[in-house]
């Protein structure tokens, strides 16, 4: 999880169980279950880095969907911060297969915006990014 | 939903009505949810534009969140066949705010892929747009 | 989506596609969950129909299931505006199966009632239908 | 539990906890949750009066939704066989606010039938009630 | 339902229709949603025996899963009350296959806590068990 | 995530947001919903560890609630496995809030065990602990 270059790695941690409710009519997962995992996901990284609980999802860049999974498959969803804005962030996600290592798609920039009580855009105070689990929303907890 | 002018017009047929699942932190419409009601509904209008129950999605264009909606908002899909290849349907989708018609997301390109019983690309014999319900899955039903 | 008689058309718009956990122990369709998405579109329905969010459901007549459908196959939902009562809307309802064609459901009464902040019965000031998405939430939008 | 007289007397066994995902916009009991639930519960009810795992909902009569309930509130579902036919099985079904003890709804009539492995009605062989729990799937379970 | 001895008798009330999301990779009954069902269930059954509406898990002893259940099989779930201490409720659970009348697992303590509006432990000021559903919540309602 | 001394250690990865469906009367996390995503992720390690994809719940320690979490919350689980048998896993399993770095609940003993295609107890044939992604179901995929 070490990185000698300067980049970022991709970080894999959820995995999801495709399920039956997950499957298309040809029995491979349904693309629509996979975005939704994608974007849940995303939303927990980027309410890490930039310590604060009100994100929304702004941007997709493209999907291509190379390949599938099964009933019974584990998907791994990968995901790293590429660049900090002012009242964004964005990231780079990946779902792989657990099983065959196959890409199943690729997202080049997923963007998220920090956005304050009346949703209008924040800024969140953040330049780079911080590994596993040590900042925190902290400011913005409602109690 | 007539056109005077050739180019097919888009549909909104469905409609969703917001329920707390759907919500993100900021209390406005979740985009996981929003991604993957359109992957549903855009399968659905795939597979009667394409006659057959097996299709999947294949590609999305970029996507751009342009406003949101809340708790208790209708949002309505709209999509439109725009390009049939051999084995593939391309459409264009929008998502819009039924009650304020404010456009929440647009994505120019959704392909789906008719597939046959092994998962490889087939060809579907169609090209161009059917009005309404009157293309039906006949040849590849299970019964 | 005319009609030259003056008797308002039904109309089918939402299509649900039957997933496994929509299936009762003979693997068909379970009553259950049709019941559910009728009562949710018409919901819908008479939401646009009343121009106003806060709508019950007060009565249902009879409901014969005449037939069934499978895991995989699209069920379209008609509804129709019947009777504009001082605070209710009384709509017909039908669940086909798309492919088939077949009915699978008819209910001739399905009554909602236009409620206030309190829950009573709230004149909606309406007597006529309105065709596809003209009417819509305006006096009690809560923002 | 035990009636004097010779009319089988309701059984309220099962109990829901309403959730959010269960409200209408005028955050009371959504009907079709509702309606979900009791059609699930009168099939768990026929399975065991029938005897056989095989069962579809038939018909039902008239439903009033005489009240509502909100969230956090109890409902305690009620059934009770009132005709066995040589294939079907009528029963009354009665939904309750535990905590306030007023009725939501009554349905006078919710007929299954039994069927065979290719869907055909299918002769059940009973003609009278059986309390609690011991008539239960014996012929037809699939091991 | 009566015991001529002092100890009170377990009651199974509600019955679970095991689901295709239900099961693990092994086609039986996923441990997982067997634990969400008993403890919805106990938090009911807690919430009649205290009459508060504010109860929250605190303790559960060893559970042995000793046999399984499949896609269509009932499960029914016991529960009694064991002891009563100033602010807890102490439960004994066991959930049992309706078919087989096999035990699927049991839970010899489940221990609730009825909580203040700030979630403090707060005394309930019962000592035994009620029997049915003659205790329900009234000095906590929020109306 | 690597240690110094020859114990494991124990490794957080997948986090929950906590949902409106999560949560109890008392608005704090539903001890139902917990227990069901520690199974799932249990079972998610299960496999990567013993290299199968049919493994079973077989028996929890007793769990002791300790703290709670609330709507918007992120909880996050930990598992590690602690003791190989010859045909099962042990691991321990923690669930902490990600926010306030408190933990929810431990369980000391979480035992899975891997079973044949009858669902009988089968030989695993592992000894230790696999770090990350590194052993995957091979033999048994039904491709």
């Amino acid at each position: 999880m070490e990185s000698s270059s300067s980049e970022p790695v991709m970080s894999f941690r959820t995995r999801k169980w495709v399920r039956p409710e997950d499957l298309n009519a040809n029995a491979t997962l349904f693309g629509g279950s996979l975005l939704r995992w994608i974007d849940e996901e995303a939303a927990v990284y980027a309410i890490i880095q930039l310590g604060h609980q009100r994100v929304v999802t702004k941007y997709m860049s493209e999907i291509v969907f190379v390949s599938s999974a099964r009933e019974g498959d584990i998907v791994e969803i990968g995901l790293v911060a590429t660049k900090f804005g002012r009242t964004s962030l964005t990231m780079r996600a990946e779902a792989r297969n657990l099983f065959t290592q196959q890409s199943i798609l690729t997202i080049d920039e997923l963007v998220f915006v920090n956005v304050d009580a009346d949703g209008r855009p924040a800024p969140h105070g953040y330049t780079e990014i911080t590994y596993d689990r040590d900042r925190v929303p902290r400011g913005d907890l409602q109690r």
